[in-house]
């Protein structure tokens, strides 16, 4: 089927339509992007919500100059449309094409990038002091969603206005973040948007106020004390301008000339200030309206077949099924619910499920208070969201001896999501902390054993596993037990692969094709990254004494796994491959894989090179 | 001079006490812990003023069945003087002694630990959902500094709150965290604060709607409107009421009986509260009341004599005399301007300095802003506040190879503060970072050229330093130009020790000692960790072919420098002296030398002891 195809219009050219001619064009990319996301992958729903925010704020303000920042990024297509990406957007998050987040190095229409959440107003601001510190005019805007505005950078950031910070927030309540959104802010957005006919009022009252001669009569002297109060009230009355942030809204986000009639606003405002729209997520997609959590993002062609399986469904189930006889089993998500797999736990468990919003760092320390009060807290988040609750972790859980589950999903290559997305340091930053064990599980009932073993430990426990994994891995080669173990289809292997993790698979397949190429290999595969079984390890090496001891790797090389145990590994060759001292692009797993080395293929190569060109002699590997 | 000597009450004869009786103690609190805060260190002024707020905890509350929780916690002397510990107060924050914060092993009274700032929400929200579960009746308070209600982690938490959470939040607004306190809530606290009489207004009106009977006449009609439109935004003119948190105060912190009456009222109040205390920082000793600041800490006796010189005062008056050259450069601290040694850099360049309270998240990705928009900041931190940033630097910074400088301060053993303030993690959590470039000077002189070269990298630089460095070190031995450097005082080192930090004095000792010892022994001292000239030490190791490699690391193990580097060196014996997989405990740097075997005596002790018994056999030491 042909897709449709979408005319292109410059910057300067969208500015020159008619706002009616501008709000059909809207229409005409949402048709772009149905045709086009359902067969790239990517996030629908929200981008069918924007396009009439990203068109104005393309119209209304003069990007490049003017810093337009997306928070999270995954609501950035319509702007890589608007601003010269229309003809790549088929290579979109694909290896080589363009990201799927704003990427400062793709586009100077992209002012900042981004992947994680909640970090737009922070950046905006930075570029807005600089901006008065260089004397350059330009407008800085952070777009942000209302699951977004839950993490807490947002209201340090909020803090650190200042009067004459030229910022815009553009506030997007699309109420609906990733998962459905949570607490008090988002109840508060809600209130503001049902009391529009108060904000009328309260517009309409300050002009008669303003009016209103009041003097003399008695029942009037009371009446002027009443009108100072409402002064003061009237200008106070919402959290934002409480805080000094001029406050524009609550407004159709959907409606273009709305939208940029309070753009332009905000825009002649010098400070702070902030536009809040709310728009439909999915706008114009009927399924994707009905169903925006299904459609926030749809995926390309499935990888799910018979040969994997999903390892977050396991987590949920499993889980849930612990908590039916542990009454102090608790699950903790970070606006992720369906991500980590815990729908079924928030079914069976209401009481017992916390979604705390974007907020890591609180998500770790209130499970540390959970912890502190007799509870277990599961809390489950992808491996490079984690990244924002290592603090916590250490601080509030470890150093107290505060017993946890810390459930990292997405370990390893996440493919297309890309750099900012990658699970591949959780392994170098945990194996530091004291007070903590470290599983990493390869197939659906390790998962499983795992959280039994975290359930009876002392201390807590990390279990960190892909997304996906091959369904027959264990049940072939391993015992399932969660323990570590040693395989190989011959007596004498002269190559011992180490790994964990995703590339486990990886190892067992290059063992197969050094054996069809005449070496013979075995595979030590790890579960328990720590505490590290070294005996057993050091058993099987002294019974085979191999050539060359190869540690596979989906993580960082510097302070990863392969060099910690390397450190010990003395009178062997050993060999570490890891990811070297860069960042991952994007791209799908398996292109990653031998981009970087770790396909059957590539490692097999590597092994052989290494073998016959190893000089023995040689002491040392330059860093 | 005798210490003025406190009579002890348990809680229960605390509680039986008339207000008065109270309020003469709380005096007398204030009188003991200026006596023995000026001679053990520590937080005075802090905990000076908080005393009635203490006391009335203890009073209106059944802890430890109800849960008291002090955010940072170095506001907690007055808690556990009242808990029972009195008699120990004079070991605060000696080895073996009390904690200088709460710690949950150290008293039941302490429900939760801490030392990182803006965690006691989350916290006592985790026990607040916990005892909905359970269906236990206890109070869960969360006690909190406007300071530390800046940071992120506070929003995150009260944006979780639900409507029948049983938290009480008491905000202790003494206008002074550790530096002054800075943005938009500040200056939301002080206009609460000052609208006083418009809070009693407020109430007066209130009561005067509910009376007044408007019907019928035409002028009426409109103030019937303007009746309906006031109630409203009554019930909201405060922003946390806004958020759905009942609010009490402001009210004076340090008259006790007004903070009783209030602490009661929120007890009654089924649902998350607020109680706003002012309280006066250093009140009833009129030094630290006139200059809080500098008796926010103060040290038990000063460690600074001719032999150590202070690094952050380096950085300070270094980035202020580069930024009159480059107007590009800026600075930022979060809270901790004093500290950080960047008050210089204030005085001098005020619009380029920024104190963005206590919020390294935030500060990052700010950081990051500034750089993409040109500017090079500088973001000055202690080594331990920085894991806050982790994420942040990562994602924000080094992915996107935006450029800044991230000067790591305390790195290292912190002393005194203990667990949660040793510098021990940077090392480890940051070598795998990409793009980023990592320096360890020992020196004034060196922290300066790491600064110049910092200004020079093509990619962001982290500069870590301990708090105080000897002085003569680098004149003595090196040439201070922040290279890698070997030092020997013979020709034929049978050791090589390889440090980097505050150990290479003890490194550069223990040589000595070894020498007097009859073992020659060299230092291999690394001041730029990454990228680390690996050809440089394998040029030395070839020279001297020593007998054994010892690295000595004031780090965790795990992860470190040692294991990164010994993961190349092959066919020499080495030895990683570091951290093992524990938590540092306090006491002041000597103890914990000795106790952790970094002292020149235990290092001179070990390697002799490892020379002899080494057995060249060997191939492995068990993890």
């Amino acid at each position: 089927m042909k897709k449709y195809e979408l005319k292109e219009y410059t910057p300067d050219e969208l500015k020159s339509l008619s706002v009616n001619q501008a709000s059909e064009y809207c229409n005409e990319i949402r048709r772009f992007l149905i045709d086009n996301v359902s067969v790239t992958g990517g996030h629908l729903a929200s981008n069918l919500g924007v396009c009439e925010l990203s068109v104005a704020l393309i119209r209304v303000f003069d990007a490049p100059k003017d810093k337009i920042i997306y928070d999270v990024g995954h609501q950035s297509y319509v702007h890589k449309i608007l601003t010269g990406r229309c003809k790549q957007f088929d290579t979109i998050r694909k290896l080589g094409g363009l990201s799927g987040f704003t990427k400062m190095s793709e586009s100077e229409y992209d002012a900042f990038g981004c992947g994680h959440s909640s970090t737009s107003v922070s950046a905006a601001l930075g570029y807005a002091k600089a901006a008065k510190l260089s004397g350059e005019k330009y407008n800085s805007i952070a777009v942000i969603g209302d699951g977004a505005f839950t993490g807490g950078m947002v209201y340090e950031g909020l803090n650190n206005c200042e009067e004459d910070d030229n910022i815009i927030i553009v506030l997007n309540e699309n109420e609906m973040s990733i998962s459905k959104n949570v607490g008090k802010l988002s109840n508060y957005f809600l209130k503001i948007r049902n009391q529009k006919s108060y904000f009328y009022l309260k517009h309409k009252t300050e002009r008669i106020l303003t009016k209103l001669p009041l003097v003399g009569v008695p029942i009037v002297r009371f009446l002027e004390t009443v009108k100072k109060l409402m002064r003061r009230l009237l200008t106070n009355s919402n959290m934002f301008e409480q805080l000094g942030i001029k406050y524009y809204g609550p407004a159709d986000g959907n409606d273009l000339e709305t939208v940029e009639v309070l753009l332009r606003e905000a825009k002649k405002h010098k400070g702070p200030s902030i536009v809040h729209l709310h728009t439909v997520k999915g706008k114009g997609y009927k399924p994707a309206e009905d169903n925006p959590l299904t459609y926030h993002s749809v995926s390309g062609k499935s990888l799910l077949c018979n040969k994997y399986e999903k390892m977050s469904s396991v987590l949920g189930t499993k889980l849930s099924d612990m908590a039916e006889y542990n009454p102090k089993i608790c699950a903790i998500t970070a606006a992720m619910c369906e991500g980590v797999g815990l729908g079924e736990f928030e079914k069976r468990h209401p009481s017992r499920f916390f979604d705390v919003g974007i907020a890591e760092e609180h998500a770790l320390t209130f499970a540390a208070g959970l912890a502190a009060a007799g509870y277990l807290p599961c809390v489950a988040l992808y491996s490079t969201f984690f990244q924002r609750g290592y603090d916590q972790f250490i601080h509030d859980v470890a150093l107290q001896n505060l017993k946890i589950i810390l459930a990292l999903d997405r370990a390893g290559f996440v493919g297309e999501d890309g750099p900012t997305h990658h699970g591949v340091f959780d392994v170098s930053m945990l194996l530091n902390v004291p007070d903590t064990q470290i599983f990493s599980p390869v197939s659906k009932k390790e998962l499983e054993k795992c959280l039994l073993l975290a359930e009876q430990a002392e201390c807590s426990t990390v279990i960190r596993y892909p997304k996906i994994v091959r369904a027959d891995l264990c049940e072939q080669y391993f015992s399932c037990d969660a323990t570590d173990e040693f395989y190989s289809s011959s007596q004498s292997p002269e190559v011992i692969i180490v790994s964990y993790g995703g590339l486990v698979a990886n190892a067992l397949d290059a063992a197969e094709l050094l054996q069809q190429r005449g070496v013979s290999a075995g595979v030590f595969r790890v579960v328990c990254l720590k505490p590290f079984n070294s005996e057993y390890f050091f058993e099987q090496l002294e019974k085979f004494s191999p050539r060359m001891v190869y540690i596979l790797e989906e993580g960082m090389r510097v302070g990863g796994f392969g060099e910690h145990i390397s450190s010990v590994i003395k009178g062997y060759d050993f060999f570490i491959k890891a990811i070297e001292d860069e960042f991952v692009t994007f791209g799908n797993t398996e292109q990653l894989y031998d981009r970087y080395g770790f396909s059957p293929e590539k490692v097999a190569d590597e092994i052989l090179n290494k073998l016959g060109i190893l000089d023995n002699e040689s002491r040392f590997i330059t860093l």
